[in-house]
Protein backbone atom coordinates (compact mmCIF):
# COMPACT_ATOMS: atom_id res chain seq x y z
CA UNK A 1 0.00 0.00 0.00
CA UNK A 2 0.68 3.55 -0.73
CA UNK A 3 0.11 6.08 1.51
CA UNK A 4 -1.03 9.73 0.17
CA UNK A 5 2.08 11.78 1.51
CA UNK A 6 1.56 14.54 4.29
CA UNK A 7 1.96 18.32 3.08
CA UNK A 8 5.12 19.40 3.44
CA UNK A 9 3.95 21.86 6.43
CA UNK A 10 2.04 19.47 8.15
CA UNK A 11 4.73 17.47 8.45
CA UNK A 12 6.48 20.35 10.09
CA UNK A 13 4.16 21.02 12.34
CA UNK A 14 3.97 16.99 13.18
CA UNK A 15 8.15 17.89 13.63
CA UNK A 16 6.65 20.36 15.91
CA UNK A 17 4.68 18.30 18.19
CA UNK A 18 7.21 15.51 18.86
CA UNK A 19 9.81 18.38 19.83
CA UNK A 20 7.19 19.49 22.94
CA UNK A 21 6.74 16.00 23.85
CA UNK A 22 10.53 15.81 24.36
CA UNK A 23 10.09 18.76 26.81
CA UNK A 24 7.70 17.02 28.42
CA UNK A 25 5.17 19.67 26.95
CA UNK A 26 1.67 18.34 25.48
CA UNK A 27 2.47 16.93 21.52
CA UNK A 28 0.87 19.99 19.68
CA UNK A 29 3.24 21.77 16.44
CA UNK A 30 1.89 24.66 14.23
CA UNK A 31 3.75 26.49 11.31
CA UNK A 32 2.96 29.55 9.33
CA UNK A 33 3.30 29.49 5.46
CA UNK A 34 3.47 32.54 3.45
CA UNK A 35 3.75 32.60 -0.60
CA UNK A 36 4.83 28.72 -0.33
CA UNK A 37 7.42 29.05 2.55
CA UNK A 38 7.54 28.33 6.10
CA UNK A 39 8.60 31.82 8.21
CA UNK A 40 7.45 30.32 11.71
CA UNK A 41 7.22 26.68 13.37
CA UNK A 42 6.66 26.39 17.16
CA UNK A 43 4.70 24.06 19.36
CA UNK A 44 3.46 24.75 22.73
CA UNK A 45 5.98 25.73 25.26
CA UNK A 46 3.40 27.13 28.51
CA UNK A 47 5.36 24.92 31.59
CA UNK A 48 8.60 25.82 30.47
CA UNK A 49 7.75 29.40 29.66
CA UNK A 50 4.83 29.85 32.79
CA UNK A 51 2.50 31.36 30.01
CA UNK A 52 -1.25 29.70 29.92
CA UNK A 53 -1.12 31.44 26.29
CA UNK A 54 1.74 29.35 25.14
CA UNK A 55 -0.23 27.26 22.49
CA UNK A 56 1.38 26.01 19.43
CA UNK A 57 -1.11 28.51 17.11
CA UNK A 58 -0.26 31.61 19.65
CA UNK A 59 3.52 30.60 19.19
CA UNK A 60 3.34 30.44 15.93
CA UNK A 61 1.22 33.12 14.54
CA UNK A 62 3.64 35.73 17.63
CA UNK A 63 6.25 34.49 15.96
CA UNK A 64 5.27 35.57 12.01
CA UNK A 65 3.85 38.99 13.33
CA UNK A 66 6.94 39.80 14.81
CA UNK A 67 9.29 38.45 11.79
CA UNK A 68 6.83 40.35 9.30
CA UNK A 69 6.61 43.43 11.53
CA UNK A 70 3.07 43.83 11.08
CA UNK A 71 0.14 42.20 13.84
CA UNK A 72 -1.83 41.42 10.80
CA UNK A 73 -0.84 37.67 8.66
CA UNK A 74 -2.75 38.66 5.94
CA UNK A 75 -2.45 36.05 3.14
CA UNK A 76 -1.09 34.10 5.81
CA UNK A 77 -1.34 29.86 6.33
CA UNK A 78 -1.64 27.97 9.52
CA UNK A 79 -0.56 24.77 9.96
CA UNK A 80 -1.36 23.46 13.27
CA UNK A 81 -1.90 19.31 14.55
CA UNK A 82 -5.01 19.92 16.55
CA UNK A 83 -7.92 21.52 16.01
CA UNK A 84 -7.55 24.94 17.58
CA UNK A 85 -9.40 26.07 20.78
CA UNK A 86 -11.30 28.96 21.50
CA UNK A 87 -8.62 30.86 22.59
CA UNK A 88 -6.20 30.30 19.21
CA UNK A 89 -9.40 30.52 17.11
CA UNK A 90 -9.54 33.90 18.33
CA UNK A 91 -6.10 34.66 17.59
CA UNK A 92 -6.45 33.51 14.29
CA UNK A 93 -9.42 36.19 13.61
CA UNK A 94 -7.12 38.54 15.26
CA UNK A 95 -4.08 38.04 12.84
CA UNK A 96 -6.33 37.42 9.63
CA UNK A 97 -4.80 34.17 8.87
CA UNK A 98 -6.34 33.15 5.37
CA UNK A 99 -6.16 29.05 5.97
CA UNK A 100 -6.21 26.94 8.53
CA UNK A 101 -5.28 23.82 8.54
CA UNK A 102 -5.57 20.84 11.09
CA UNK A 103 -4.81 17.32 12.19
CA UNK A 104 -6.92 16.01 14.69
CA UNK A 105 -10.77 16.83 15.46
CA UNK A 106 -10.73 17.72 19.53
CA UNK A 107 -14.13 17.22 20.90
CA UNK A 108 -12.98 17.85 24.24
CA UNK A 109 -11.28 21.32 23.62
CA UNK A 110 -11.39 22.64 20.06
CA UNK A 111 -13.52 25.65 18.78
CA UNK A 112 -13.63 24.99 15.25
CA UNK A 113 -16.02 21.70 14.88
CA UNK A 114 -17.07 22.07 18.18
CA UNK A 115 -17.95 24.01 21.42
CA UNK A 116 -17.66 27.53 20.62
CA UNK A 117 -17.00 26.96 17.31
CA UNK A 118 -16.07 30.61 16.79
CA UNK A 119 -15.93 31.29 12.99
CA UNK A 120 -19.24 30.56 12.94
CA UNK A 121 -20.36 33.40 15.19
CA UNK A 122 -22.57 36.01 13.51
CA UNK A 123 -19.86 38.66 15.41
CA UNK A 124 -16.75 36.82 13.90
CA UNK A 125 -15.23 39.70 11.65
CA UNK A 126 -12.78 37.26 9.51
CA UNK A 127 -13.30 33.93 8.59
CA UNK A 128 -10.56 31.90 7.86
CA UNK A 129 -10.54 28.89 5.00
CA UNK A 130 -10.75 25.23 7.16
CA UNK A 131 -9.16 21.75 5.90
CA UNK A 132 -9.31 19.65 8.56
CA UNK A 133 -7.85 15.71 8.71
CA UNK A 134 -4.80 16.17 7.78
CA UNK A 135 -2.58 13.54 9.11
CA UNK A 136 -4.61 13.51 12.04
CA UNK A 137 -3.72 9.80 12.80
CA UNK A 138 -0.65 10.97 13.27
CA UNK A 139 -1.75 13.67 15.51
CA UNK A 140 -3.41 11.58 17.26
CA UNK A 141 -1.39 9.04 18.19
CA UNK A 142 1.34 11.58 19.48
CA UNK A 143 -1.29 12.90 21.97
CA UNK A 144 -2.45 9.42 22.97
CA UNK A 145 1.51 8.11 23.45
CA UNK A 146 2.38 11.36 25.09
CA UNK A 147 -0.67 10.77 27.76
CA UNK A 148 -0.65 7.23 28.19
CA UNK A 149 2.97 7.18 29.66
CA UNK A 150 2.13 9.70 32.26
CA UNK A 151 -0.75 8.04 33.52
CA UNK B 1 -25.87 63.01 43.98
CA UNK B 2 -23.00 61.08 44.94
CA UNK B 3 -21.61 58.32 42.47
CA UNK B 4 -20.40 55.37 44.31
CA UNK B 5 -16.87 54.81 43.51
CA UNK B 6 -15.70 52.40 41.47
CA UNK B 7 -13.40 49.36 43.20
CA UNK B 8 -9.73 50.28 43.54
CA UNK B 9 -8.64 47.50 40.68
CA UNK B 10 -10.97 48.66 37.98
CA UNK B 11 -9.55 52.64 38.35
CA UNK B 12 -6.41 50.88 37.55
CA UNK B 13 -7.49 48.75 34.21
CA UNK B 14 -9.17 52.34 33.64
CA UNK B 15 -5.95 54.28 33.88
CA UNK B 16 -4.31 51.31 32.03
CA UNK B 17 -7.07 52.07 28.87
CA UNK B 18 -6.30 55.77 28.97
CA UNK B 19 -2.01 54.86 28.66
CA UNK B 20 -3.36 53.14 25.87
CA UNK B 21 -5.32 55.67 23.93
CA UNK B 22 -2.16 57.67 24.58
CA UNK B 23 0.03 55.75 22.58
CA UNK B 24 -2.78 55.54 19.70
CA UNK B 25 -4.01 51.70 21.25
CA UNK B 26 -7.34 50.93 21.58
CA UNK B 27 -8.30 51.52 25.42
CA UNK B 28 -8.90 48.67 26.97
CA UNK B 29 -7.10 47.98 30.40
CA UNK B 30 -6.54 45.47 32.83
CA UNK B 31 -5.17 44.38 36.18
CA UNK B 32 -4.58 41.01 38.05
CA UNK B 33 -5.28 40.81 41.50
CA UNK B 34 -4.14 38.30 43.85
CA UNK B 35 -5.14 38.44 47.65
CA UNK B 36 -6.21 41.30 47.46
CA UNK B 37 -3.35 42.87 45.81
CA UNK B 38 -2.59 43.95 42.17
CA UNK B 39 -0.07 41.69 40.74
CA UNK B 40 0.15 42.68 37.08
CA UNK B 41 -1.54 45.57 34.89
CA UNK B 42 -1.34 46.15 31.41
CA UNK B 43 -2.63 47.24 28.43
CA UNK B 44 -3.39 46.57 24.47
CA UNK B 45 -0.52 46.60 22.47
CA UNK B 46 -0.70 44.81 19.18
CA UNK B 47 0.42 47.83 16.78
CA UNK B 48 3.36 48.51 19.29
CA UNK B 49 4.50 45.22 19.69
CA UNK B 50 3.95 43.76 16.28
CA UNK B 51 1.55 41.12 18.04
CA UNK B 52 -2.33 40.22 17.36
CA UNK B 53 -2.70 38.44 20.92
CA UNK B 54 -1.42 41.40 22.61
CA UNK B 55 -5.00 42.70 24.13
CA UNK B 56 -4.99 43.82 27.32
CA UNK B 57 -6.15 40.42 29.39
CA UNK B 58 -3.50 38.54 27.54
CA UNK B 59 -0.76 40.70 28.47
CA UNK B 60 -1.82 41.07 32.30
CA UNK B 61 -2.35 37.27 32.19
CA UNK B 62 1.48 36.65 31.05
CA UNK B 63 2.58 38.95 32.94
CA UNK B 64 1.27 37.70 36.47
CA UNK B 65 2.24 34.14 35.55
CA UNK B 66 5.60 35.20 34.54
CA UNK B 67 5.83 36.95 38.02
CA UNK B 68 4.62 33.87 39.68
CA UNK B 69 6.47 31.27 37.90
CA UNK B 70 3.05 29.06 37.54
CA UNK B 71 1.26 28.39 33.98
CA UNK B 72 -2.33 28.77 36.57
CA UNK B 73 -3.24 31.72 38.22
CA UNK B 74 -5.52 29.85 40.33
CA UNK B 75 -7.46 32.07 42.82
CA UNK B 76 -6.61 35.16 41.27
CA UNK B 77 -9.14 37.99 39.82
CA UNK B 78 -8.99 39.72 36.11
CA UNK B 79 -10.66 43.07 36.00
CA UNK B 80 -10.86 44.60 32.66
CA UNK B 81 -12.78 47.39 30.84
CA UNK B 82 -14.37 45.97 27.93
CA UNK B 83 -15.95 42.44 27.92
CA UNK B 84 -13.42 39.44 26.79
CA UNK B 85 -13.20 38.23 23.31
CA UNK B 86 -12.94 34.72 22.64
CA UNK B 87 -9.55 34.73 22.62
CA UNK B 88 -9.12 36.37 25.65
CA UNK B 89 -11.96 34.33 27.34
CA UNK B 90 -10.49 31.34 26.35
CA UNK B 91 -7.07 32.21 27.97
CA UNK B 92 -9.04 33.43 31.14
CA UNK B 93 -10.09 29.56 31.46
CA UNK B 94 -6.56 27.65 30.39
CA UNK B 95 -5.03 30.24 33.35
CA UNK B 96 -7.85 29.16 35.95
CA UNK B 97 -8.56 32.72 36.73
CA UNK B 98 -11.13 32.53 39.66
CA UNK B 99 -13.18 35.62 39.17
CA UNK B 100 -13.75 38.03 36.06
CA UNK B 101 -14.78 41.35 36.47
CA UNK B 102 -15.26 43.58 33.38
CA UNK B 103 -17.00 46.84 32.78
CA UNK B 104 -18.47 47.83 29.16
CA UNK B 105 -20.35 44.72 27.06
CA UNK B 106 -19.11 44.18 23.49
CA UNK B 107 -21.79 43.15 21.49
CA UNK B 108 -19.98 43.39 18.20
CA UNK B 109 -16.64 41.38 19.71
CA UNK B 110 -17.63 39.77 23.55
CA UNK B 111 -17.35 36.08 24.09
CA UNK B 112 -18.84 35.92 27.12
CA UNK B 113 -22.21 37.06 27.59
CA UNK B 114 -22.36 37.54 23.45
CA UNK B 115 -21.32 35.27 20.50
CA UNK B 116 -19.22 32.43 21.57
CA UNK B 117 -19.97 32.50 25.18
CA UNK B 118 -16.91 30.74 25.79
CA UNK B 119 -17.68 29.82 29.69
CA UNK B 120 -21.26 28.58 28.69
CA UNK B 121 -19.65 25.79 26.78
CA UNK B 122 -20.31 22.22 27.87
CA UNK B 123 -16.58 21.52 26.68
CA UNK B 124 -15.00 24.28 29.09
CA UNK B 125 -12.72 23.11 32.04
CA UNK B 126 -12.82 25.75 34.05
CA UNK B 127 -15.76 28.40 34.57
CA UNK B 128 -15.03 31.79 36.35
CA UNK B 129 -17.43 34.12 38.36
CA UNK B 130 -18.59 36.32 36.25
CA UNK B 131 -18.97 39.95 37.55
CA UNK B 132 -19.97 42.45 34.93
CA UNK B 133 -21.14 46.11 34.25
CA UNK B 134 -18.24 47.79 36.31
CA UNK B 135 -17.70 51.23 35.61
CA UNK B 136 -19.49 50.22 32.09
CA UNK B 137 -20.07 54.44 31.35
CA UNK B 138 -16.83 55.45 31.98
CA UNK B 139 -15.01 52.37 29.79
CA UNK B 140 -17.47 52.90 26.92
CA UNK B 141 -16.74 56.52 26.82
CA UNK B 142 -12.71 56.26 26.39
CA UNK B 143 -13.41 53.68 23.83
CA UNK B 144 -16.36 56.03 21.75
CA UNK B 145 -13.36 59.13 21.98
CA UNK B 146 -10.93 56.60 21.20
CA UNK B 147 -12.80 56.47 18.12
CA UNK B 148 -14.96 59.82 17.32
CA UNK B 149 -11.34 61.25 16.83
CA UNK B 150 -9.95 58.72 14.19
CA UNK B 151 -13.10 58.94 12.38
Amino acid sequence: MIRWPLPEPMLRALDQARAAAAEGEVPIGAVIVRQGAVIAAAHNRPRALHDPTSHAEIEAIRAAARLLGSERLDGCDLWVTLEPCAMCAGAIVHARIARLYYGASDPKGGAVEHGARVFEQDQCLHRPEVYAGIGEDVASALLKDFFRVRR
